[in-house]
């Protein structure tokens, strides 16, 4: 195994930092990583915040339902999607751009743009011993959030990205067994097997929470999906990511 | 510059891949590398198709615009998006799922989970120094698509990844200037600032093209931009999305 595949396959989210921030070097080389990734047909349609700002910090960690570590870890980056800069090259180069950028296809390629450059941004910090941890919590008031990162028209926050000196560990959480992510030449339909499958999944977890709570937790996953799937968090998004100019038509 | 550094940094797309298919420890190594990514709340919304049957690479080749290397290569993945699992556990659950699961949150999620997990894919077979494309031209026609992959409702391909032993070389394509792609503690909303950065990126990738093609390409990334946005592609995703029960409300 080389070492980029043992980054990969160490990754547990870092939810604990020392004071030490991360340095510009370390940064650009960060973003560099992140900008390295693909992008379809070229685009680049995402733009990545840096929030060094203590108050602004204090804000979205607020904001991300009082979660320390958006306040306190080594530098906090927010990943946007971007078309903003695509309307002003639509205007400058004369050329009526507005239909495409409103499209939901559109959106997927800002989305998957962003989420692929994050992930580099991600392994590469985690190369350098870094610890991360990705912030969906953002999401839950992104009104606010844009006001506080003074975003223009067709930017969407995304997800933010706590990065920083780990000062604790934790453990790798066990994922899906490989025959339910993984299906060949067609999707796997059989509904039995797919029962049997997270039953067994449901066993690991189970035990997986037993033996590091000493007994006191041991939901299954399906449980928890049960339970998550079951609140509707953030059904404002529909009509905000449409308020921002995407997914519209 | 660590191993995992040097290799995102040395990304660049492949298109010709000789005739030596993965072994399946490769892919599985591959598929491994994908599911450490960070999923949001453990949701783990997304399933990854791989495609070995040659009478379906050839069907998948044609529908994403006569690609010859979603054909030929080493193997075949196609990442989707897929809340189909979590919607049957609500089922076995007894819970109310489906308009958690039709937000517009949850779509975003899956595609973010689905990217970041082909992120890692990507690196894992580029550190086994294999090479990489993205197919985004399977969303030409995603209805045929998810008839040849045999797709239940709730599952939306993203994009298809070609994985293979490189048969060309290929350059890095210089990216937009770390200036506009990264802000700090705020958005930039200077104009002026962008036109600069743009007219800089401008040249460097007209130079780029002109030094590559012997004089006969020297297009600038907004001209490439304009054009290709006042293109309208792929409109029907909206509607499509929401018949397979992805952003809905």
């Amino acid at each position: 195994m080389n070492e980029t595949i043992e980054t990969i396959l160490k990754h547990r989210s870092i939810r604990q930092f020392t004071d030490q921030t991360l340095t510009d070097e370390e940064i650009r080389t960060i973003v560099g990583s992140a900008q390295a990734a693909s992008t379809s047909s070229y685009i680049q349609a995402y733009t990545i915040i840096g929030v060094k700002d203590p108050e602004k910090k204090k804000k979205l960690a607020e904001l991300a339902g009082n979660q320390s570590y958006v306040e306190h870890n080594g530098h906090f980056f927010v990943f946007c999607a971007d078309l903003h800069r695509h309307e002003k090259i639509g205007e400058w180069e004369g050329a009526d751009v507005v239909p495409t950028l409103e499209s939901t296809e559109k959106f997927m390629v800002a989305l998957i743009d962003a989420a692929l450059a994050a992930q580099n941004a991600s392994l590469a910090a985690e190369s350098m011993g870094l610890g991360i941890c990705y912030i969906g919590g953002i999401r839950n008031d992104l009104e606010q959030v844009s006001e506080v990162l003074n975003l223009p028209d067709r930017v969407v926050p995304l997800f933010g990205l706590a990065v920083g000196h780990p000062a604790h560990e934790s453990d790798v959480k066990p994922r899906l067994p490989f025959e339910a992510i993984y299906h060949e030449d067609g999707y796997e339909r059989d509904e039995e097997k797919m029962k049997d499958t997270l039953k067994e999944y449901d066993d690991t977890i189970s035990s997986y929470y037993h033996a590091r709570t000493a007994g006191k937790r041991s939901d299954r996953w399906s449980g928890q999906m049960a339970n998550m799937l079951s609140n509707r968090p953030r059904m404002y998004m529909k009509e905000f990511v449409e308020k921002k100019g995407f997914n519209k038509r």
